[in-house]
């Protein structure tokens, strides 16, 4: 394995960027996701360990840490890793590759994109909400596919307490804290190509942590002031700023 | 009063037709509403004394059960009564005539009438149906204009058990019971205008006690088997032969 860059190898106009996205708070694992994702998500895309560790020592996780985290996702089928010369290459594999590149349309598109038709879906009794539809109450379910059997009728608008439920007051908090993050981000001229690639990292990362938790609703129905799609706009405009390094590169 | 006519002044022809909608069998203050609502619903309009009495005497109600009804609907502000000659002369009242003429449209209409749009609407908590509403569970309704606060969508079609809350087993076999009484009226030529009066009153009454029960939504939301709106045809078939006689001639 190659040394890790010390910190004193970063700019200290990276570390200022960086610091609103607060590099050091996130799970080492799904940050190495993260990265993958962005930078070695088609087929045949490789990074070598040397490059991985400059760009996790750049959001500040120790080598000990990502070791373990390799170590897990090569158990969870998400990488595989095979010897190169004195170091490693790592990989998505199939697995992750499809799950990454699942997520991706999600992540990274300029306007958000869901089903058009939304229903309202009732049932006679008890209704469980499905992958895609969220739950309104014991009975109903909003669903761009409404089951068979239940009640159903297209919505246009939906009133307070509907848009509620569309998501958590955790999860709402946390895109309002995001906004605030990305919008004190400011990138500079002149960053290292490591320096690019954990910073797009750190972004997506954070951001990827809301838009997928978040239903795949229009904007109308999230609750009032829900700041996901102003977040949205902000990382398309941070990750236009920063071009995608070559792998190589780093 | 003019002395009721015997049942034998009516014809063999017209006890044959009215049989199926069984005369004797309904509620003589409800008949005598529909008979004005047939014969006598615009302002100015009146129905003397022996006339009634001879309408009501062909559906084999009595002249003291028709003295009973009339003091209640006198009573509860539907007719008012004034004296002439040697008999008396009837009529709605304002507040009678504006119950007939709501109630008219949906009993005489050719084809259903009523909102084309219709929304589930939920509620966060229960939900009361409100009039022109129909409950579907204890936090829903199906409403052509659903109250504020609650989540809509617009209805295309209704499951099974959604289609069953909008009419009672009760409404849904007598609608069924009617279809088979109105298939079983063969009108003959020849009746006398108060034969014709009768007959129809007979027909728009039964009519009338399954229609105005029934939600006005599109037939297609209305249970498997529905017969109101084969009812209807053939109410409207059945009153089309047998013209509205001029009360002056009953």
């Amino acid at each position: 394995m190659s040394a890790a860059p010390e910190p004193s190898d970063l700019s200290p106009e990276f570390l200022a960027a960086a610091a609103p996205l607060r590099p050091g708070a996130h799970r080492v694992w799904s940050l190495i996701v993260t990265v993958f994702g962005d930078l070695a998500r088609a087929e045949g895309d490789a990074i070598d360990g040397a490059a991985l560790g400059r760009i996790m020592a750049a959001m500040a996780v120790k080598p000990e840490a990502m070791r373990v985290a390799l170590h897990r996702l090569r158990k969870e089928g998400w990488l595989e890793s095979r010897k190169a010369g004195r170091g490693a290459v790592h990989a998505l594999t199939a697995q992750g590759r499809a799950g990454s590149q699942e997520a991706a349309p999600r992540i990274y598109a300029a306007r958000a994109e869901g089903p058009e038709a939304w229903f309202l879906a009732l049932g006679e009794g008890a209704v469980e909400a499905g992958a895609g539809e969220v739950q309104l109450t014991a009975s109903a379910v909003l669903s761009p596919a409404p089951a068979a059997g239940l009640a159903a009728g297209r919505v246009e608008e939906l009133p307070g307490w509907a848009r509620a439920r569309l998501c958590s007051e955790a999860l709402f908090e946390e895109a309002a804290e995001l906004e605030r993050a990305l919008a004190a981000v400011r990138v500079p001229a002149g960053l290292a190509p490591v320096e690019v690639a954990a910073l797009r990292a750190l972004v997506v990362h954070s951001w990827r942590r809301v838009v997928l938790r978040a239903p795949q609703v229009p904007a109308r129905f999230m609750p009032e002031g829900w700041a996901g799609e102003r977040c949205r706009s902000l990382v398309v405009s941070l990750l236009a700023a920063l071009p995608r390094p070559e792998v190589g590169e780093i």
